[in-house]
């Protein structure tokens, strides 16, 4: 089954799918994306990755070219077409095509772009052994709560993190405390077993991983505390995990050289894993695919 | 006549010209771009300009597609297919287009861009009267030295400026000090007539603009020193202006709601600004474009 991508109101065959060069998303970044997770054929957390999408494109006056029940039906018509059960899918909006000038065209259309594809399961080892991550200097823009496309300095990090065999790179501030990683939300559990992760400033993504993870916290009765935390905490807490969409919950098992804790993922680290799992399971298995879209 | 594009490797009709979807450029802003003036028919600077492309490509780990020689036929096909004789040729250079994965794909192969238009002489107005900036908070990254399409800010920056009808926004660092517009260096003269411009380290572009300006204040016998200065000190100067390959040298009578000396554009600035207009119009004079095209 060969793959299709949505662009601006036609499905395309992948390999042909293509924008204008003056489109303002190749030119200035100025646009936002989204990824959501798809779990046995139905989206997980739907509703605030679309409210997330909305929020960006208001921050950055980009109109929302649709209906969101239009999107969702074209959102679940991407998966369909892609035959993707288990995978993903990626909601890129743009504020347009326009001859180049920095400030906004007078006249532009919203451009959208979709693609949907499987995603692999994660290797068993991720489950006891954890990953490895690097610490890098967060020299990003002050609005990382914008979920733009403005990637750059998430590409190098997560490129530093790669060479040396690292899943992730956590960005660190000028005060020493880490913001987030290149591609997901950085948490610990202190020796106390408090859950500590930054609270979503301009200086981070507010995850919706991150979001879901608090609730299951709450249910299992952890104590959480959203604070800034140093990469010296981190490197002595009895347990560092990461939240994405794709990552799920995965537990950090070494932070540069540090080996955190007895070198394998913590107890909480692993229940909330599993505790994810099953939501995210439970998004497939409540419901059809006809229904989620009408949940959106 | 109509517009064409040079897209990896082709002419194509304007209108039609497109990159793939997975172009990193387009969903990572993982790219560079040029923007050089065309007077006469010939390039103004195009060394310095190139070699600043090559500068880009290396800071980001992006191969070089051709040979500079190549890159100069290329250009100058561009311009000629274009019919420019006054006008800017733009480049842009990506690191590929790949399957969405933040870290460097495996087997990537630089996208190239280019397109060039006429451009309109500036209103006379702009020699006498100058133009309005207003400041904006500096929230980029930390490497503005590399020309990449991560422009966002810039274009938030531009779009508040234009809302007010001011020619352009000045970045302001937390310090208080200016480090450049947003698509343009930043200047003042001192009531002691000292010429000062930030020195450029990775918070603001070298721009080429600049450093031809730099020579001519030399010739002038001007003196310049290269430090920052503050918004106050901007307000109270006798003169400022902004330089880049599109304002050329243009004086700024306002910012914000001060204005400059006396709101007329100060001596030294149309000095540079009318020298700089000769700089550009000797590469029209003293070369052909296929001389040019080998002196690059």
């Amino acid at each position: 089954m060969s793959r299709v991508a949505y662009v601006n109101g036609r499905y395309v065959p992948h390999r042909q799918a293509r924008v204008h060069i003056e489109d303002r998303g190749y030119q200035f970044a100025d646009g936002v994306y989204e990824v959501i997770a798809v779990s046995g054929g139905a989206l997980v957390d739907p509703g605030p990755h679309l409210d997330r999408l909305e929020r960006s494109l208001r921050e950055l006056r980009i109109a929302m070219p649709m209906t969101r029940a239009a999107l969702s039906c074209v959102i679940g018509e991407t998966i369909r077409r892609n035959d993707v059960v288990d995978g993903i899918i990626y909601i890129q909006m743009t504020r347009g095509a326009a001859p180049r000038d920095h400030a906004f065209p007078a006249r532009a259309e919203t451009q959208v772009v979709m693609t949907s594809r499987r995603s692999k399961p994660h290797p068993r080892a991720y489950d006891e052994d954890g990953v490895k991550a690097i610490t890098v200097p967060d020299i990003r823009w002050a609005r990382c709560d914008i979920k733009s496309i403005s990637l750059l300095p998430n590409v190098l990090a997560k490129q530093s993190a790669r060479e040396v065999g690292a899943y992730e790179a956590m960005f660190v501030a000028a005060d020493g405390t880490v913001t987030e990683g290149s591609s997901t939300n950085a948490w610990i559990v202190t020796a106390a077993g408090e859950l500590v992760t930054r609270a979503p400033t301009s200086e981070i993504l507010s995850g919706i991983t991150r979001s879901a993870v608090m609730d299951i916290a709450a249910e299992e009765g952890l104590r959480l505390v959203e604070r800034p935390f140093s990469v010296t905490e981190a490197k002595a807490a009895r347990e560092v995990f990461i939240t994405s969409t794709t990552a799920f919950v995965m537990p950090v098992t070494q932070i540069d050289e540090a080996v955190i804790a007895n070198g394998k993922s913590g107890s909480i680290s692993r229940k909330l894993r599993a505790r994810y799992a099953a939501h995210m399971a439970a998004a497939g298995a409540s419901v059809d695919g006809a229904s989620q879209r009408r949940t959106l």
